[in-house]
């Protein structure tokens, strides 16, 4: 953690001048301005809501401009950085090809295998639909998708754990600058992809969308990086983008590419990533991003055309592609009134959220080991087998199979030349059931079936996500939305007999984004992507209007899916704005004081023990001017970071006291690349104990112009400069430029507005 | 200006150190890192491209948090707050009502006008076809034109010569932070209406699409403060929102509004204003302006869906509507070459630029006075008349006229049943021309009318941008664009004889997108925008090539149109980062000094004297500790702006020199919100010789917390946090906080990467 103990704790603050006692500790419970009786919760609880964790640490993308740094800049002349400029858009397109590469795979593989299985069980069944016992076709269908499942769940719960989820919330965290430890690793990437395979095979209630977010992220931090740690490979390229500001840039844009390719939305990738990531806009790299997310779906397109034989048509820009909507959307004033109401119909995504918090505060507390988490997967998957299988045996909804684009028909109890209704929605891959829920000419589903099967799916769903499964939640929720979407239709054209109410397919497109918009709570980035899958301009409004209206009554009720997750992990999240009643707050009241500082030319034994203290784990220092004689506070002259002072150290970059007048040993900027990311704990360097009474020159090393705010300037106002900077570190100085605290992002995530005011969050180690 | 003499001119600066003489002024020519012998240019020539004026003044989008805001701030509760964000949503709702209305009303009456004209010139032409006497025709075709551009120029170049043009540069610089005088006053909005009406139906290469994106911000300017100053009308309502903050917020709202509103382009229009404007992108933000965008089209798509009588089938959702391209795009490799072909013709665009800007430099040097300026749009609207006419008189193109969509079919010297086929281009409205050649069936025209008139039509459209009328460029560079993307189509299908290249519709499209991509320069935005016009994704891969092709090729020649005009101004323009090779020049060297500092508690003589001396016409100030004994510098306090000193003069807040114990009279943050945005000059201001002898405190009015550097950071560093942080002052400290210098708009917009390296711009008062 940026630090340790919070002494401002003991500092009476505006929280605890208003009737509150000051016995608090790490563990308190939140304190609100109102005056409020703690409530005490039992020990054994680890995890609340209203914590912060300080595990996490922060991305720097703030530039560290030391000398090194500008010696170098200042040597690259206007031409070669017009090669570092192509080099982007090289490394742009790179991502993009394997995004979508990558996606291809995922697709033809899931294909494969889903086709497979589903070919198994539905000869099994009409076999055994004849002669009697069904419950062996049951019991074939729960063991493949357990079976297949329990792999899956193996792999992410034993070998990497990130690889969990769809990988969005630990994007956005990225993005948003909080260090989530394995996330953009190789070895994620291929249990991510793997993972996700296996989990849409095996049948859960996912979709495999949301995953290429987390995948194409990973591609793009490892290309810009030009080389791999887990491989042991440096290709020797690229070197110039070997820190976190550049890298974020790439990973943006790797997003935006994985969204690109899974939905064939490359403006909406874009889109995606600006919103959840990019604290500040620039064209250039806004360009670039889009250019990834364009080059993706063309990939993915292409190979996919070439795939399926028809290789100039080029009909699958996505992973799912809605369809062709060739129906007037009418938008109309009556229509308005209706699309709001489909709106209203977001609460279904707010209840989704809550059922789904309580489960995973549930899996928190007692579902920790991986074992556990294990068998958990294999219970849903058979689970959802079951309840399939019995939704499907159960209903009696026969269509004639003429005409209609059913996959896998199962005939079951129906006539010959019917099939089963109900299996076109439990007995397909997710996408599927989607797309035929969209299009299938009227009267293709009974109200009974569409109704018992959103009822069913909505839990199955809510109970999968959270799993130690690679899955995302983007099409379980499109496919619930669709489902009372269609039934939602239904009902008007019953009421009203009216023909302008007919297609009940653009119900279950607005459906599908009122749930999906009432789960995740995206705004502008998810108008954007349905309009892009549904390939139809003029479906922008009325997506538009359910997007906001299920937004609004979501966030009425509880958070969405992806913050609710980052805040049970206790992440310190930035969002876009400081509370707004937080002007009441200075930086001298959030700040951690004091501050551990260094002198310009300090002892090496000083800086090693500063830096093995694992009390106070500090991560910056401000450099004060060198006063080796007096103990006199004294004025702000840079900041140094612990990832480099580890460099300093382990290339025993120091002099004898005594030679003070000798030049100590040149680094280069390369020296501190080359330890990136991942920088040596300070324990597996040795000092011996004649180098600590040595004295390292921090002058030419130390960022010797770090942004600093005034003791009076109000928290809006420190959050302003720490977010649109993207800073690690700020350091706050008095009139006379001494240092006296320092705002870190724990010390500004932890304000957040509750619905009583203003909150704050207590911090902890776990 | 923020500041007059550079004294830094007078320091060596890396510039100077290196081969060049130090006897420089302010008419100096640039100084180039390379020793060059500096260019002589005659002293009559008033404007060079390599001048900065000092006549603009910077807009303030960081707030001054002094103690009066916060003490409102933290009055407000979170309720309240929630009052605000309401407000700002209905304040958005009402920018897209007034913004659609607006466009219908320029759409309604051009197009009765223009029908108006065009049917008695086509009445005129048919009689005097039979009996010979065209000449007459022409006379009154050109006389038409000329007094109706007269009209419009008149009122531009008489009452508000801020309205000339489309107004997107002058928004541009509005959004980047620069105050254009009068750039968002109603009068300008009036002016612009009208003018644009009577450029468009005065038969001018011009469209009506542009000058929307300026009416759409004038308008957002205007409901956001809830007064109209010109009026003199304040319905005081939204005064929390008189601020440069807030109101650029909702600026970038009407200008997406406009956009939205001129293209049918929501999503584009949210991107134009991203791309254009904001530094920092916010999630409400973008939601707000997303919902203004969408509100403004569907107004203009109910009301002219009414207009035009068939209410529900809403199918006008912007000013031009690129009509339905149902055709496959066609996105095999073969086709992305030609793509790429398509986007070299881009060269067109940077052709263009280049001829404008010569023109424009005459204009500059030779058209300045009204009159003149008047007499030349007459010129230009007789010349497009005449022309016109020439090319209909010549051409012996006749089409039947039977199946084909001509508002206006000119018979001339065709057999009965045909018509001419160049009128259907010179003829019309500019954009019924766009959508016939987009949509025309293939052999609508012969290819040497297409040469003909793009050779024309590409002249004319140049003459005419940077005349003194309300006008756009989108609509004539797509024109220009669509005929020989058409004549390409038809060269290719006679080359190939392929049936896959059969649509020379599409290669319109493309040819239009090209054009304009090589005029303007925009990327995500347009590429967006054409894609929404057309309303079919499928074509936004090809769009995106096509664009990224011209902007590239433009690039290498000249720059975009926009910000060739805004350079031509001599505007202190921020791009979005720093020169590439600007890290040799620090803080030191960039800013201005010494500055004028103001004490705590300051005589108010000594305020006024500041604020009077024309010679250094500063706008903010730091403010030091009060220390009127002794003359040694001292550190910072604060920062006060000109507008809040010259409003504490007018309201006598300040007490006698002997009761310096005594209250000052307190003021509130109503009193400056009110003087907002025209502050008096200090001119206007009586202070009598006793009230000179009082003294001042400017502890609860000055911003305690003002942004500062330390003289060591770089160029980018200083760039970055000036540009993301909207700022106007930033104060360049020293390692004991005492103020040695400051850093505007211009110290920074100075600094340009040129074909050479980094060059300076030299500061003119002009």
């Amino acid at each position: 953690g940026e630090r340790a103990a919070r002494h401002s704790f003991l500092t009476p603050s505006p929280f605890l001048r208003i009737g509150q006692l000051s016995n608090v500790d790490l563990n308190e419970d939140i304190h609100e301005l109102e005056t409020e009786v703690p409530r005490q919760r039992p020990n054994e609880i680890p995890h609340n809501e209203k914590l912060l964790s300080l595990k996490y640490e922060s991305l720097d993308y703030d530039n560290s401009e030391n000398q090194l740094f500008l010696e170098e800049e200042r040597r690259i002349n206007h031409a070669a950085f017009r090669t570092v400029e192509i080099k982007r858009w090289v490394i742009c397109a790179m991502i993009g090809i394997l995004t979508g590469l990558v996606a291809c795979f995922i697709d033809i593989v899931v294909e494969n295998l889903a086709g497979l299985k589903y070919r198994v069980v539905k000869d099994n069944i009409d076999k055994f639909t004849a002669k009697g016992g069904l419950s062996f076709s049951l019991l074939l269908w729960a063991t493949l998708n357990a079976s297949v499942v329990m792999v899956g769940s193996l792999i992410v719960a034993f070998i990497e754990p990130v690889a969990a989820g769809s990988g969005i919330p630990q994007i956005k965290c990225y993005l948003n600058g909080v260090k989530i430890p394995h996330v953009v690793r190789l070895k994620t990437l291929v249990i991510k992809v793997c993972g996700v395979i296996l989990s849409v095979v095996g049948g859960l209630a996912v979709g495999k969308e949301g995953p290429m977010i987390h995948s194409g992220s990973v591609i793009a931090a490892g290309i810009s990086q030009g080389r791999s740690t887990s491989l042991k490979r440096d290709f020797k390229i690229f070197e110039y983008f070997r820190r976190d500001t550049e890298k974020r840039d790439f990973v943006s844009a790797g997003a935006a590419a994985g969204v690109s390719a899974a939905f064939g939305a490359p403006v909406g990738g874009v889109l995606f990533s600006l919103e959840e990531g990019a604290s500040f806009w620039n064209q250039f790299l806004t360009w670039r991003i889009f250019f990834a997310s364009m080059i993706s779906t063309f990939t993915l397109n292409s190979v996919l055309s070439v795939y399926h034989g028809n290789a100039w048509d080029l009909s699958s820009p996505g992973l799912i592609n809605f369809g062709r909507f060739d129906s007037e959307v009418g938008t109309g004033i009556p229509h308005v009134g209706l699309w709001w109401g489909v709106g209203n119909r977001g609460i279904l995504g707010a209840l989704f959220n809550a059922l789904n918090y309580w489960l995973t505060m549930f899996r928190i507390r007692y579902i920790h080991r991986p074992c556990l988490q294990v068998v958990e997967a294999m219970l849903v998957a058979a689970v959802t087998a079951t309840v399939g299988f019995v939704m499907i045996y159960c209903s009696r909804d026969c269509q004639p199979i003429q005409g209609s684009s059913v996959a896998y028909p199962l005939q079951l109890f129906c006539a010959d030349g019917e099939y089963n209704s109900m299996a076109t929605a439990f007995f397909n891959t997710p996408e599927k059931s989607v797309v035929n829920l969209f299009h299938d000419p009227p009267g293709s589903y009974n109200p009974m079936t569409l109704g018992m099967f959103t009822l069913m799916y909505f839990f199955l769903a809510c109970w999968t996500y959270g799993l130690t499964v690679s899955a995302g939640v983007f099409i379980p929720s499109l496919l619930i939305g669709a489902a009372w979407g269609r039934l939602f239709g239904i009902s008007l054209s019953y009421l009203t007999k009216g023909s302008i109410w007919a297609d009940p397919g653009k119900y279950a497109l607005m459906g599908a984004a009122a749930q999906l918009g009432g789960i995740v709570r995206m705004t502008l980035s998810l108008t954007v992507i349905m309009m892009e899958a549904t390939g139809n301009v003029t479906y922008g409004f009325p997506i538009m209007l359910v997007l906001m209206t299920a937004k609004i009554v979501g966030d009425y009720f509880v958070e969405g899916l992806y913050d609710m997750h980052i805040q049970l992990q206790s992440v310190p999240f930035l969002h876009w704005e400081a509370p707004v009643t937080s002007h009441s707050l200075t930086a001298r009241e959030v700040m951690s004081t004091p501050v551990t500082c260094l002198r310009r030319i300090e002892r090496v034994g000083t800086v090693v023990d500063i830096l093995s203290d694992t009390s106070s784990n500090h991560n910056g220092f401000p450099v004060v001017e060198s006063n080796p004689d007096t103990t006199q506070v004294a004025g702000l002259r840079g900041l140094i970071l612990r990832s480099q002072l580890i460099v300093l150290l382990k290339h025993k970059v120091f002099v004898e006291r005594a030679n003070l007048n000798l030049v100590q040993r040149r680094l280069k900027l390369k020296d501190f690349r080359d330890a990136y990311p991942r920088f040596p704990p300070i324990q597996s360097i040795h000092v011996s104990q004649d180098e600590r009474e040595c004295m390292i020159d921090l002058s030419e090393f130390m960022n010797p112009s770090p942004y600093t705010v005034p003791q009076e300037a109000s928290l809006p106002r420190v959050f302003k400069l720490f977010r649109a900077l993207g800073l690690r570190h700020l350091v706050v100085v008095d009139n006379r430029n001494e240092v006296v605290g320092m705002v870190t992002r724990k010390d500004l995530a932890r304000y957040r507005l509750g619905k009583e005011g203003l909150e704050e969050l207590s911090l902890a180690q776990t």
